[in-house]
């Protein structure tokens, strides 16, 4: 199999030069040829707190550089298996949520019927919205597994429906998750008030909380992914608030107690397997982020989703050939 | 005249300590026994680079705990002459600008129907919008005057027509403003094109330019100034652009090339006297100041407005003396 | 039960609004109709290393924004059950320990003897030795429990009785705390002398150490804190280098091995239902904080001190119905 | 006529957004359909005391996004006149100053050989000497325009002859550099001896000190230059140290008593309609430039040599129409 | 002559290496064989501010490798004319005022007796009252040459007498100073009232404001020291908020409108010839300088504090040539 | 047994002031009457990706003012032991590898023939080869106990043979170390392919990647590497990059999913015993610190080397009074 588009080649252009794409692959605009695509959205409007994720995909990117092709914890070589480009950053309308929405989500649809998987960089969490739209509009309900720190099931803020703590209820409301194959992860933090976890369970979500996630190998968080999403869609959303603010401090609104990024790649790693058809990572705030450990962090969590393509890939390839081998 | 509010004691409660209001006045939310209100207005959905100037009223306040009441350079003892408090900041709804509008213009007309000058701190510059509607509706037409790196009389960003960078048009159009009578300090920086400046004028305003600045004398500007207002009603607003980045980094859309601090109070000294009811100081961004120098020097420019505005009550006191006097 | 004083509505301020006071409850000096008073003691002169810690209450009060009133990790919802203000900065004055000492120590009288719990925000470690007069002035004879990872019972420091390195001895000598029923927790890094420890116990402190504490669980250490401290009257302390400088980089002396925010988060909520009076948390040190995380630490425990007030204040109504409902 | 390659549209895609290349120009490594390319030479190796110039492109095209097509100073609407792209940035060898001085040297080849102008944006000073190479073997040799704190012709630093102090003594002497129409603009700061200036003008360099450009108008410099370097064939090297530290923190070695950004506006727009083949901005240093207005300085800086390369396009333009009129 | 005592050789141990001395002289704590004597007065407890100016030597050190021996603007090769040591710092006791003084005052007497010109780098202002003791101790009446944005003669802060904003009215008080031949320059920014300037000038100082000096040239301010001290022993402190925050806003009460870095440069030189015995510079507070532009232009002014040393001796041996020749 | 060199005196001088040396020990340029020097190696040209190592010793040395001399988790007195200097930082050439390389070795001859133990504080990563290539001219062929997240063991960089990523393949090629005998420990983050462990391991090497090292107690760690080194000579090479970015962000090449300082502290402890030769401590990048975290650790690992070699000989002193004992 070869593959179209890969990362440039470290050993004649240094990692830290050229333009800034993630990962240092291609920036090229295409739906052909390709099993990912990464694709900045850089829309912070829905911030409640801390903002300036607009600026996240910029750091990600950066930070990515670092990055090189190898995942040693799945043991996958990735563009042996696929190929992927940078495809840049989707327009936006600062200021506008419902409009910014519209244009997301309608950009995503080339890329979704191309059986392409987005890798998406936030912005801040309320972009997931328009992200499950899309995934919806193309696959059918979605089931949502959601690593972060706070639910974002709350109705209203300040009388407004869109916002980043409010588009998972939205989402359930418009019918593009289905709660019941969902799971959250990591909700801690203090609340308004007791009902703010529950809400999230009557709307049926099943929630992992931060002090129960504690207790749990990551093999075990594993399987309860598995069990709850069996074999539909997902969307894999990541927000970096999930860690702890030692290990991602840049971010709008910081929860202490938090899982160390080690945690983080564990978990994400018994992902493989299941039936992902796009991921976002959100929340990373560069203007507070001076160490630029949070874009590290997330750059890495993107990493560990290309990674997840191409270790699905590789399992296809070999049930293909062994059906091959099988025929003979 | 006895002052009801002013600033806690310096020799009992150090500079440091205490609940960060500007220049540690009370805070109080009152209209009653004040000549000038302090108010936070901690918007920034209108911005279109650099954002997070919501926390710009917190900054100021911060830094304003340096100032001390005597301003050497109006020779005024403020509080020998006026009243004023903290009146903590506008509710806002951030992610909505038309509601934010609505909701600041509201909150400031118990303010205006006082009798009260208030000196406002943004958040962004699109919320000028909003105080000049709720000047105009208490005073009638409003005089500009301007200072600031951009005009902000563009018609629209990515098709919308509230941002901050069209307010100063639609002030116009709304017949908030009167162009005639106002003017446009400091525009410099590059441009989309060789309208962006005529259009101002075409609008009706007065502009001069950054480079025609550097070629005046504060005194030539302060003619220019009391020319163009006469004695109409003045809302004055400072976007911390109008300095250079040397002086003032901390900001959404910085340009090279602007003013120093020094020439900034030699500019504002000028406006005394004058018919000046309202101030907005604007577009701090704490995030991208490390070094504080903006908020510091945000805070002094609301010290010089409220300078002025103690100056003023001075000469009316000593006018209503004179005449009291005459009349004997 | 209604309480008096709880935080502004945040449907209707965002919380990055307003005047910055602890969680934004109101800024009242009151000792009336309040259980708890959070008060910032903005006093530094006692520092050895770094210093800045005047400017903590400010960081502090700034990061509270975030907290919300429901604490899931004792399920309880504060104002539901208690009353408080921000009281604001006691009076100090820097550059002069012992008249500070006076200073704070006045001030703390008039809440304490309404019978609040005060809440107190450092300053350096050395505003502790005067908490501590207050509180035996009230109580008699304290128990500490002393979170840090310094034990602060040297003798004098460059031949001085009063530092931030010294009080806990001094307070032992002058009679306010009985160590034989007080512990301290955490202590690690490098020493003067093998004696470091050794004196602590011989003043008749006990001891756990960082290395000691990494083997126990928490539910260990609170039987041990139960055990110590029995029914006694108890002020916690808690100095922010107790946690991991990863965790809490912005502090005068870090010492690297220490405790993440989770496991401090475990510790404190152990102390629930002990007889506590009052607490402390120091030596917050902004300038060195740039990511915030250290101000959003210890935020964060001055929030699980109220919640212990609270959970305890629920307790006593709780066993008061159940003793009302025998009666019937 | 035509332009083939222009910024994107940033009413479409907001200037916070998308891939960063120069001014968003499309990042095309083509030597066609071009009059000017952004080139990156992320090399550092030469760097003496501060040092991480190889992030100094990345940083630059960062802060570019902020800059608008139309330069009111010179009144230019450079995409009218010509069309550029960002090149990317050039294969460097770091750890290797010879070996990057060939691959620097001869990636430039075809882009002067197809008459391009190259904007380069280093990098350590240190580049100029491949650049200067590359631009005498297409045009003979050159004229020097150089503005700096520092002249950089010392014979050798830690016995080594290339470095970023060496280079425009190593100019002369291979023969790339014509001193005698060579100017060197900004020398100021503590030296090794008197010798310092003394030996740049026994190489044959024109040298105009910090202390005397401070008694001269910009007109006057600009004459002194075109006196100077009469036709020849120009290159301009800028480095950011030229500017005063306070507005340009951001570089390896800083010298106080500069220029400011305004200043520096003023004295390069008087190069236009000089023979210039070739630019570069040198010296930027991120990690030294938290506030980044050392990143934006170079930027603006990069944008005035992109506005003369238009300006004196317009200029040929406008004598090729009137020579065309003549005919008629 | 030869010269005992230099920097080492930065073509063998590059500047950015080695133990940070002050210009890399030897650090020998000596009287004998030296002219003059850089030392660190690591002392704060005065500061009513910002605070930690006790990292001032230290960041003062670290930047002062950046300086080279000859300095241009006074046409001085200090080290063909000079000797000098890093003579490390004197020892005082933290949040110990009095003590600290007299501290300070006992360890200058050694390297006073000896003829040595210290060149002090602080600490907080608040140190230059044991140096003015321990001068006036060993020369008689001194005349202050004060360089600063305050005055710092308050009777007392907080009811105290000794702190960074009144030893200049002590040293008066005392006896140390003789107002009536010293001047203070550069005061500016808001006050506690009219009477703070007015207080000065009682004492008997001449006050020269920054309003006064903007309107002045480096000769006319030079004339004007020249004529206030006259031949008698003359103390220059440099407090760095003489300086523009934009160019120093690493200290703990900064001021706007203040001067630029070479605006200094010219001040300090015009005392090229006078009988200067001590200098001291003060209030970098490194902690707020994260570009180290304060540190830079603090160690600059030693420098040039040095160079004044260089030239006096230079014109000395002169007139001692001449003296000489005159008798052959 | 008397000690010539130990740290001075913090109860006279405040651990913050002075001339900056590790852990204030006296700055000697000796090779007698010591037991271990603290030596700087500036050297910075290996970089491959974030650069400015060259500053970490300053870096370094200025966090140590917060060492104490004893430490509790070895229970060891360091200075009854042993004596030790700060010997300065090593000449470099930067910019130039084989010639520092050369410049390096010949500089530590002296070192090692005196029997001094030489603890070396890069610089990056690279100078451990002239550090090795030094111990084996003196000691033979050296074990290699390396902590670093990346083995450095790639063939060339750019197609050069010495960069930071190479050292210890070069080591092995060169004879200067034994792989059979020697460890790798903590290797994780991408990778260029699966065959860059393999490669490691196939030079000879044991691997213990970070995944491993994860499952594995303290004790079985110094299990394993007692069995690897016996009692062959040791060279412990502590790259800062073992350590988790939350823990150790300041650095060029930082990897997600590391270890903490506590962990750290815990497996170097197990080192106790073992014939350690020389240690080296890398990769401290100040630049990219600004929470200093990562020099802290940098510091307090130096402390634990030292702390290894007075426990060493506190074993050989009791060893030999025992022996005399028996003699007896």
């Amino acid at each position: 199999m070869t593959t179209q588009y890969a990362p440039i080649n470290s050993q004649e252009y240094p990692r830290f030069s050229g333009i800034k794409t993630f990962m240092r692959l291609p920036h090229v605009k295409t739906e052909e040829d390709i099993d990912f695509a990464v694709i900045g959205v850089p829309f912070d409007t829905g911030g409640s707190f801390g903002i300036g994720t607009r600026f996240g995909p910029e750091a990600v990117r950066s930070m990515s550089s670092l990055i090189r092709p190898y995942n040693p914890g799945l043991e996958i070589d990735i563009f042996k298996y696929c190929s992927g480009v940078d495809y840049g950053d989707l327009a936006v309308n600062p200021g506008y949520i419902e409009e910014s929405y519209h244009l997301i989500e309608k950009q995503l649809e080339p890329i979704l019927n191309n059986h392409v998987i987005p890798v998406l960089i936030g912005g801040d969490h309320s972009v997931s919205l328009p992200h499950l739209r899309a995934m919806a509009k193309r696959y059918g309900k979605i089931s949502l597994v959601h690593f972060d720190s706070h639910g974002d099931t709350w109705d209203s803020y300040y009388g407004k429906k869109y916002t980043h703590g409010t588009m998972f209820r939205r989402a359930v409301e418009e019918g593009v998750v289905d709660p019941s194959t969902s799971i959250q992860i990591g909700m801690r933090g203090s609340l308004y008030g007791p009902e703010d976890i529950k809400d999230a369970e009557d709307l049926g979500y099943q929630v992992i909380t931060s002090q129960m996630l504690k207790g749990m190998t990551p093999n075990e968080l594993g399987e309860a992914i598995k069990n709850r999403t069996e074999n539909h869609p997902i969307f894999v959303t990541f927000d970096v608030d999930f860690l702890d603010p030692a290990f991602a401090p840049g971010t709008g609104t910081p929860e202490i107690g938090g899982f160390s990024t080690f945690e983080a790649q564990q978990f994400v790693r018994t992902l493989k397997g299941l039936n992902i058809k796009g991921f976002d990572v959100v929340e990373v705030l560069p203007d507070r982020d001076p160490t630029r450990v949070t874009s590290l962090a997330a750059a890495n969590m993107c990493f560990e989703f290309i990674s997840l393509i191409a270790y699905n890939m590789r399992e296809k390839q070999q049930q293909d050939e062994q059906s091959l081998q099988k025929l003979k």
